[in-house]
């Protein structure tokens, strides 16, 4: 089974190919440059180093938000794009999801953050069982960095972070927390398409895909533009 | 601090660079082509994305063995090349160390075996402690598949597999082992440069690195030619 991995849901750029139980290839970049400069040119690179085949691909898993809204809407555009034309079903994997299957088989719980601007993280809550099975504690969501730090405090558990939004609340993870926390180090601490097409063929072995014109970025909010607009419309009838 | 580092010992070929507590880049292609056709053009690649300027590193981090000779030899050779012309130390990282950093922050003991062939393997045993700090329990060596196994049993922890010995030496662990075992999954089970990298810099901030000339590939055991030039020696002898 070889499914395609895309991630562009942070600052990070990145594509792989796995295989059953084998990374065939990977391409990741953390750089200032945008995910269309990137994404399609990164994968255009590993298809050719791996000898690609595109139509042997059998599914494509790409982390589907939330996330940078322009950076979700060029790898969803990437997926849909390819998978329109490839015949090939589209797997969506929640964005916070796949950034803690990095931390595979760690203890206590996995709080991926991801800076969600405007006071929010990007954030949820998961587990490992012993046997390496992985579990949602707390689904994805959108909240202040305080709301999901009660949360973990209230479980009493060890906590370990990953994410962008690690560097951006290091301090309050400092004060608030009061329970032992790690933080996750630079191999692992971002996102890896590697791990997204990890965690898609568990979905796609469980039947959970879709066909490429069905796929569609989740936002988790609004973006800045739909925000603007409804308050000027709120205003309108004030 | 960045740190470039360089993985050539198995099937698999990597580069990386990380800075601090960033991956800028990483490249990895598991594929049957030779290293020589791709860590060089996948470093050149990757350079190109990230705007890599070669005098902005601190250190090459390089995969020093054991593994494969001849891909020991490439990525050494090019990271003595580099490291020469740019006057960048070198940072030797033991190759059964890098895949067990893989695994960071996981519980128990972490086994990388690779297939040494002749009925060995390259292994070694790791831990984490809980806040994340790496000890080797056991040095990486070249044994047989019953001689770590016996060793692992005898400490009556569980233990996580990963590296290429693991399809090998499948029906072996399942045999073998009285302790709880589990193997890492697609995303984590072989060489990553970003882990030659994340632990070379904690080595090179120890102040553990050397001049490109004088680096050198650990490779454990005498190659095919130098072991049959010694029988045929022998035998002269005799």
């Amino acid at each position: 089974m070889r499914i395609l991995g895309i991630d562009g849901s942070g600052l990070v750029a990145s594509v792989a190919l796995v295989e059953d139980d084998n990374l065939i290839g990977e391409y990741t970049t953390g750089y200032k440059k945008t995910h269309s400069q990137t994404l399609l040119p990164m994968l255009d690179e590993l298809g050719k180093m791996i000898d690609l085949d595109l139509y042997s691909i059998d599914a494509i898993a790409v982390a589907a938000g939330p996330g940078s809204f322009t950076g979700l809407r060029i790898a969803s555009a990437t997926a849909k794009g390819l998978g329109f034309t490839l015949g090939t079903p589209i797997v969506s994997v929640s964005t916070v999801d796949a950034l803690a299957y990095n931390m595979w088989g760690n203890p206590g719980l996995i709080c991926p953050i991801m800076d969600a601007r405007r006071g929010q993280v990007y954030t949820g809550l998961y587990k490992f069982e012993n046997d390496g099975a992985f579990t949602v504690v707390k689904d994805q969501c959108a909240v202040s960095f305080e709301e999901i730090a009660a949360d973990i405090n209230s479980r009493g558990e060890m906590v370990t972070f990953l994410g962008d939004g690690v560097p951006v609340f290091g301090d309050k993870i400092k004060s608030f927390l009061t329970v032992p926390y790690r933080l996750a180090p630079a191999h692992l601490n971002r996102q890896h398409a590697s791990s997204v097409a990890a965690l898609g063929l568990i979905y796609y072995l469980n039947g959970d895909c879709q066909p490429a014109a069905d796929h569609r970025p989740e936002y988790l909010r609004l973006s800045q533009a739909e925000r603007e607009r409804m308050e000027k419309e709120k205003e309108g009838r004030a």
